[in-house]
């Protein structure tokens, strides 16, 4: 399937279809939905050594290809990880329906009933890169909110997400819900993901998951409205009123509990006045940790770092790197975060809750904190069961994507025979 | 201001302007708002004589290019619009305000405190064509919600619009508001909104109010989010159980309240069982007031029509028009509709709750009605004080978009010093 009108019919036809099943799978109910995420976690229980043999042959493909050691920690399956996607797909399972909840509106001028009724969104088209379990995650949550899916994983993984694939469809049709609920894309040609940005009759949405290159050019070229993340340049701002031991441990945590992740702290912000109280401790810790530090002049004076440059604000390090800049006060903290920050999750630590209420209104970030790391961003975390990705969007979702993310309301409008105008 | 490059540059000042003042007007308050908007609408009461009088040197350009009396119509500002437009102000000003409203979340695993808060998009651009009390409706919705806006009109109403505009930033000065959180682009050249599409640096959503024509093509060319509003196929469904005399009142209104707006019934679906009993009445009735009547085979065996084409269900009339079917059950009317309906307003007549709630599940339209004619579609008739436009999107806001559709919301977490993983 190498010429690009094949791979645009297939691209259609496996849109058009979703398109189809998502009417059915929308009206499907509470059980019948936990049904089909039961069965497919059985399913991926039964077929647990054929996943991890067939994962095996595309790590070996990966490593016969030189592909980096980060790409094929990602592409890695082994048995903790398939506990994971099972108890993944538990845990989605024990939410509760987010489709067809009501919500009653104020009484209107004329009389007539308004309501809203959450609805799916349609069809969801998921990119993804290397990681296979995305492939079940994702499923799983496009499933429980009513969503028909467009599943497209990284040519890396293609046979270890087939075969999961090959279980959602088990699970799928013991729950007799059609397999067209959940589409895989079989080709790794490249021309596939065009198309599929340009499904825009069938496709209500598209989620890129992967680094921000991917989302730029997925963002750029789509047709289809995209919930996307791209940086996580995340802040901890240390307040004059600031307890400082409790300051200490959140930056450290912040920084420290794993440098991968969107929420981990790339710059601290500190308040002149507090610098020299907080910052050789600090140093310490850091250091002991193998942490560098990069910081700006009044840093320097209080501290050993590497000096920060202007591209150090700028940068999502993802890695053992933190820059330090001290301020003068919450105005100068404010003004930086909103210079060169990503609007993802910035925190104040303070023991002046009015600091913290102003921090909180004038930081415009899709998560604001007081007095936590900011590595706490994350879906499951704050209760939502479950995320699809974090948006750093402010249409639609805003922050950790659940299933409310996944989901539209509708009006509905009741009457008795009430005429307009008449 | 001919050259592309200077088209560029003035309207990324526009844009960066807006995003700046943006900032400001997020933190103002309830009362600097609303002293704006009562402001504003002094303003232009007291220069009600010079906004006509300007309005008259459009209209006589408009009439020297020959422009049809449907855009005159729309362009002409008399005293009942202008009074239109300052108790639409006023309207805006006793709504409450969006911003700051705070949504509890469920307690968490952890017991960090995850709340929502309500916050401005940031800055909004609105497109519009020739109705130059759209620049007062829409900046007054925008300033309510904490959002800056560029507005765009047609070149047609320039003078028209900058007077509106004038007194707009005569409003934002008394209030001690920056005057860019309201910026006009003063250029008639086309240029400027491919220009403003691509502002992403700076627009949050744009918002094009308009023909199917601009909205199709500022969707397609924009790189902004668009909310946008594409067409109003309305379907009115009379059900076996309905009763018929009521139907009769709720379909003739449904046509006839008004022929130009979105939510006009377009098509008339009748089950067959009362189709003998509805039409001949319906179409004395239809035909007493100049409404010509397309039907179907089984409508012609009923009634006189002219014979309907397959083109009829896909069209928007916005005329005194009206398709009619007669179909076989509820199933059948609802296959109808998902198949032509453009997803905005579809409403079934039926003393039948059940029926009326399979309709209310089954019809993916962003307001679904009972025993209501479809042209109650509107925000100010929803309670939602008024609306920027009808949204037949599934992304961020459906149906009739007020306020709260120009507002995100924003994650507020607080702890104390709880660390991850430790």
């Amino acid at each position: 399937m190498t010429q690009s009108k094949e791979i645009n019919s297939y691209m259609n036809q496996l849109g058009s279809e979703a398109k189809e099943a998502s009417l059915i799978l929308a009206q499907a109910s509470l059980e019948q939905k936990n049904d089909a995420l039961s069965c497919i976690s059985e399913q991926i229980e039964s077929d647990r050594d054929e996943i991890l043999s067939i994962n095996k042959k595309d790590l070996d493909l990966a490593k016969q290809k030189s592909i980096g050691s980060a790409l094929i920690d990602r592409l890695e399956l082994n048995d903790s990880r398939i506990n994971s996607m099972i108890s993944g797909l538990q845990v989605v399972s024990e939410l509760p329906d987010p489709v067809g909840e009501i919500t009653d509106l104020d009484p209107t001028p004329s009389g007539i009933e308004v309501s809203k009724m959450r609805v799916p969104l349609g069809v969801v088209g998921i990119i993804y890169e290397s990681r296979p379990n995305v492939t079940a995650d994702a499923a799983a949550l496009c499933l429980k909110s009513g969503n028909a899916c467009l599943l497209r994983g990284g040519s890396e993984a293609i046979l270890s997400n087939k075969i999961i694939w090959n279980c959602l469809q088990e699970g799928l049709k013991k729950a007799s819900l059609p397999k067209e609920c959940i589409q895989l894309v079989e080709t790794t040609d490249r021309a596939a993901v065009k198309t599929l940005l340009h499904l825009d009759d069938y496709l209500d949405v598209v989620i890129p998951r992967g680094g921000k290159g991917l989302v730029q050019l997925i963002s750029d070229e789509s047709k289809v409205p995209v919930i996307k993340h791209l940086d996580g340049i995340c802040h901890v701002y240390i307040d004059e009123a600031a307890d400082i031991k409790k300051a200490e441990n959140i930056a450290f945590n912040a920084k420290t509990y794993r440098y991968g992740i969107c929420g981990a702290m790339e710059t601290l912000l500190v308040h002149s006045s507090v610098a020299s109280l907080l910052l050789p401790s600090l140093e310490d810790r850091f250091s002991s940790e193998g942490v560098e530090v990069r910081g700006c002049q009044k840093t320097l004076q209080v501290i050993n770092a590497i000096e920060a440059k202007e591209d150090d604000w700028l940068t999502e390090y993802l890695a053992p790197i933190l820059s330090i800049k001290v301020v003068e006060d919450m105005s100068e903290a404010i003004e930086h975060i909103q210079k060169y920050g990503s609007q993802h999750t910035d925190s104040i630590v303070t023991e002046d809750k009015n600091k913290a209420e102003y921090f909180f209104k004038n930081v415009d970030s899709s998560s604001v904190m007081h007095n936590l790391p900011t590595c706490w961003a994350d879906g499951f975390e704050y209760g939502l069961g479950a995320e699809v990705g974090i948006s750093t969007d402010k249409i639609h979702a805003r922050g950790p994507v659940g299933l409310e993310g996944l989901t539209s309301q509708k009006f509905i409008v009741k009457g008795n025979s009430n005429l307009r105008g008449v």
